[in-house]
């Protein structure tokens, strides 16, 4: 193994790598258990899944967005992908494959769940795109597509200037942050929607079963969202840049963590700048080039 | 004028500062505007404002909450105080109690609109606590008031060590900006509720003319929002430490920056640290003494 990614992997084992397990462990934990509630909502309490313009048609939409957009955009894909550190030893390019794929393919189970509502709206004459849920959940999936296609255009594209890349990095990663939380708060909405228009006799105000399950739901996705955002902005459990896990060290002295803002910032390839417009940053919870 | 504050303030005109004051203006306006449908909502399409037990009572909590809870919250008190360049020439001391204060200010006006919904429900015999909306909102007053006490204890107590502030500081910025956000995700699905429970002929799904004005609302808060985020987590806009404020320059090459960072900081007191730990610290946004 090469010395400095031992090194590296090291240094985060006995400094974060407790604390980084926990809240994995925690979030994927959580994360489940989210899934099984969503499952047994729809299995249990409601119609079950079929694809036939019916409540059970509609129950792919809650069903996809947890485990879709919710689940695997938080988890496996997009936000927290570059934090294993047992994926460290991949090369960078091979780990931005795995970012983008796993996050077309939250992109798809997004897409069947807005297909499973607009048909079953559309059999049962009930309008579209009337609620304020429509409205920030379908801003949430135009601006996840936009994020997709310019993340794919200038991070996986070979000729994109560095410079732009860097450039539009902090927007990348605010952006991402920016719409997994409105994909939660939609979801947080479209609950209480669903709980309101689907209980009748007894209805939400009485709190049946199904109503205090669903919002045990609706509490366990935001816990979930809350560890994903607590993990995603923890600078110290940032993957260390390709240099730093390729080449040999070069002084005995320096931490890691001076060599990857040292030799790699291409806002500051001096490496010699401003710390304190660098500490602090959000954005850098990614690598540009 | 000390020359390092000179400094600053220039080197942070000459770079941010048009970025930062066109973020804010886009913030105030947003808010401002979010304000005012509020206020259309409920004197326009609405009962009005009355302490009565009926819906002019309700009324109350939509309008404290996005004036209190959402507006003070997000522009005037928390979260933006210390990134104000105007107030850098006041102390630290004194930006912390005006921070206590609005943050003290806006839990007052989240607490009056809970009575507000609580003494309009026990009079109409409606239950209380029953929705996804009042468990998520409940419980971010909690923790609202958690925060508050924590911070006062630790902050504003001149015993408390400065290792505890220094340990606490990224748990109590990440709390500050989940609690903000808990907060709007709650107002959206507020908003839903009332949209259904308060149209009737035409229902929500008619799409009348408050129905579309409300969900403008909605995305007013949702963007509201994320421009305070996005503001919250430049690094290049926050508050120069106490010490880069009033002391003279010690070396003329370094940036203010470099002195922030190796003067101040509580955790690598030596200044010669792990760059890569501190990068991208999220928490980093505020300063713990």
């Amino acid at each position: 193994m090469n010395p400095v990614l031992a090194f590296a992997l090291l240094e985060m084992a006995m400094e974060n790598f407790k604390q980084f397990l926990f809240a994995l462990s925690a979030a994927v934990t959580v994360g489940f258990v989210s899934i099984i509630f969503v499952l047994r909502w729809v299995f249990y309490f409601k119609e079950g899944l079929a694809w036939d313009g019916g409540l059970a048609e509609f129950n792919w939409h809650p069903v996809l967005i947890v485990t879709g957009f919710i689940f695997m955009q938080g988890i496996v894909s997009a936000i927290i992908v570059y934090r294993l550190p047992w994926t460290w030893k991949c090369s960078k390019l091979m780990m931005k494959f795995i970012h983008a794929g796993l996050n077309i393919l939250a992109f798809i189970f997004a897409a069947i769940s807005l297909v499973a509502v607009f048909d079953f709206h559309n059999s049962q004459n009930i309008p579209n795109m009337y609620s304020l849920h429509s409205w920030v959940g379908l801003a949430a999936v135009i601006l996840y597509s936009l994020q997709l296609v310019l993340g794919v255009c200038i991070y996986l594209v070979p000729i994109t200037p560095t410079y732009l890349r860097a450039a539009f990095m902090p927007l990348h990663i605010y952006s991402g942050l920016f719409i997994f939380t409105s994909v939660i708060a939609t979801a947080l909405m479209g609950i209480t929607e669903k709980l309101i228009f689907g209980l009748k006799n007894p209805s939400y105000k009485d709190s049946p079963p199904e109503a205090t399950f669903v919002n045990v739901l609706g509490v366990l996705i935001v816990i979930f969202g809350g560890i994903i955002l607590w993990i995603a902005t923890r600078p110290s459990w940032k993957r260390p840049s390709e240099q730093v896990l390729r080449s040999p060290p070069t002084n005995g002295g320096g931490s890691v963590g001076i060599k990857v803002s040292q030799q790699t910032d291409p806002i500051d390839p001096k490496g010699n700048g401003d710390t304190r417009r660098r500490s602090g940053k959000l954005e850098d919870s990614g690598q540009i080039n």
